[in-house]
């Protein structure tokens, strides 16, 4: 079987990333971050999507020294609405961190493909989630490694980056996705809040794909 | 004063590299990895350089929970000459996850610049060494960061780049280098092996420069 390393948050989209991949008849290995997000329930979902995927994962806990998000940091309000191009959620670099450590994974267990669910259609506007930066982080992955030199190089894959929330459900439906499991809210309390940016566009989701939310 | 994010091991090139960016003027902020890392010595040693140039300097500790690098794991052999392309000591994707945390912590702080004492000519054969995987880091970091999307990217600068280990002696000698505190064997063991691939580099490097190395 061939290898995949699959970056899971344990929201909706990387979720339904996780189960696409398992269609596609890969073994999958799932990297979840602890990186000190605030809304550090996410990583419980992730590791219960992992079990029902009979996945294995490893936890990477990262302690960024610094703070320059409301992710990182409690006392940075979440807004209800955003009106920033890129809003106060964002942190710094992110996705760059997470798929190094991918990059990193995949070559030292022997995989050629990193799988993450990052969508640029109903998306809060994060840079690192637009498919320019994808194409060139590609790039850098033949340049990056020892199998990039020896011309093997491992391949980020983004299947998710250009369809709707409303389709991505759609999807999760068709491959039996536990979206009972995946948790997307920003704020991270007993509940989701339903105000955040990521509560507020899985809402519309589910809206006009016609289903209920199973995770309320 | 301008802010600028070094990466700092220990070794000789990094340390020449700190010196140089405070020769320009610039107020340096050092990240020391300890990245599990069989010469942990040299995080001592970047901690004495980073105080010596009265710089503040951050340890981030990663714990890769993979290995597949003889700088990783103690059961593997370095040889003293290797005829490998790229030898044992590579570490899957290591300076992708040093300048990702790098562009994280610069993005953080406002720092516009990152500098990285990577060296293409008397190396190991490393692929994250050489100037094409800095100048596509470079594009990546456009994209890849708010301050990108706004048009005010964080540059990666890579000073030492094309001069030998010669050249690289030479200027750390006119910039008053510590080089006495400077921790270069992949071995890491109480003194300098002087047979691994970085203790012969360095090695040659002072006998071309005609000074003796002060570390020994």
């Amino acid at each position: 079987m061939k290898k995949a390393v699959v970056l899971l948050s344990g929201g909706l989209d990387s979720a339904t990333t996780l189960f696409y991949v398992k269609k596609r008849g890969c073994k999958a290995y799932c990297l979840i971050f602890d990186y000190g997000q605030r809304h550090k329930k996410e990583i419980g979902s992730a590791k219960k999507i992992a079990k029902k995927a009979k996945c294995e994962y490893k936890v990477i806990k990262i302690k960024l020294p610094w703070k320059g998000s409301a992710l990182l940091d409690k006392n940075i309000f979440i807004p209800k609405l955003t009106k920033a191009k890129v809003p106060v959620t964002y942190v710094p670099a992110r996705n760059t961190i997470f798929l190094s450590f991918a990059l990193s994974f995949a070559e030292a267990i022997g995989s050629k493909d990193i799988f993450i669910g990052a969508n640029a259609v109903d998306f809060s506007g994060y840079p690192d989630c637009r498919p320019g930066y994808y194409k060139i982080f590609n790039r850098l992955s033949k340049l990056a490694t020892k199998v990039g030199l020896e011309n093997k190089p491992i391949k980020i894959s983004t299947p998710l980056i250009n369809r709707s929330k409303k389709e991505i459900i759609l999807l999760a439906k068709k491959l039996k996705v536990p979206l009972e499991l995946t948790w997307s809210c920003y704020r991270g309390g007993k509940n989701p809040c339903g105000g955040c940016d990521s509560c507020r566009l899985r809402k519309i989701g589910f809206k006009k794909a016609k289903f209920c939310d199973p995770a309320l």
